[in-house]
């Protein structure tokens, strides 16, 4: 079912020092930082030859990611993102075994433009796990 | 300076149950599970298009892994490891830029036969981060 691994997305409590760690210390190719209303939180994508890092920042009141950083106060790895073809098929034959999907359970557009889902971390070896459709 | 993604390593508690879940509810192909002793850890790697994730159970006294699990009972993102071409030289910029290498400092021979240092997490967004000579 699962394809590529689309992004490892790590949230960080200031993303331009986080690009400046990626840009200036790994020496990767990094984007231009780009706040995301809709999804409450700024990104900035790390490039790498075969995969890329989100990174993130929250934005706004009620940003997903302020639980997380309240817990993880310098960042950490948020969440995985695998892609998959489609993603309802994917959701109903997960459902169907038993995995849990977070919210109502209807893919929603992300941060990508394509629909993803998340699935639930205690279903998934701990790790909050993203879905795309690719 | 870093290239590839090489790995995702992802620590869990059972490893024949989270091959299960990579294996049976997301569908993908995954290697037998092989005892490292010299590291301390059991590994399976869950094979991607583009980049694998290395499942990791504690194996052993002292395992590198018995304390994220301890804090982390279900499991849960360890690390990510880069491929770099020259560790040697990674580490001497890294150093130079003030960022902390684990240990003493001296690359490893790390779990696929190839030298390997580990970057303090607080220097690198909050992310246990593994360079891996190429």
């Amino acid at each position: 079912m699962i394809g590529r691994l689309n992004h490892v997305a790590i949230a960080v409590p200031d993303i331009q020092a986080a690009t400046a760690v990626y840009r200036e210390q790994l020496g990767a190719a990094v984007s231009e930082a780009v706040e995301q209303p809709d999804h409450g939180v700024t990104t900035v994508f790390v490039e790498l030859p075969n995969t890329k890092i989100e990174l993130l920042e929250p934005l706004g009141e009620d940003s997903p990611i302020a639980n997380y950083l309240a817990k993880n106060p310098v960042g950490g790895i948020h969440h995985i993102c695998y892609e998959v073809p489609d993603i309802r098929a994917a959701r109903d034959t997960l459902v169907a075994a038993g995995a849990r999907v977070l919210g109502d359970g209807e893919p929603k557009i992300g941060a990508h433009g394509k629909p993803v889902l998340f699935l639930h971390p205690k279903d998934f070896c701990g790790t909050l796990t993203e879905l795309e459709e690719a």
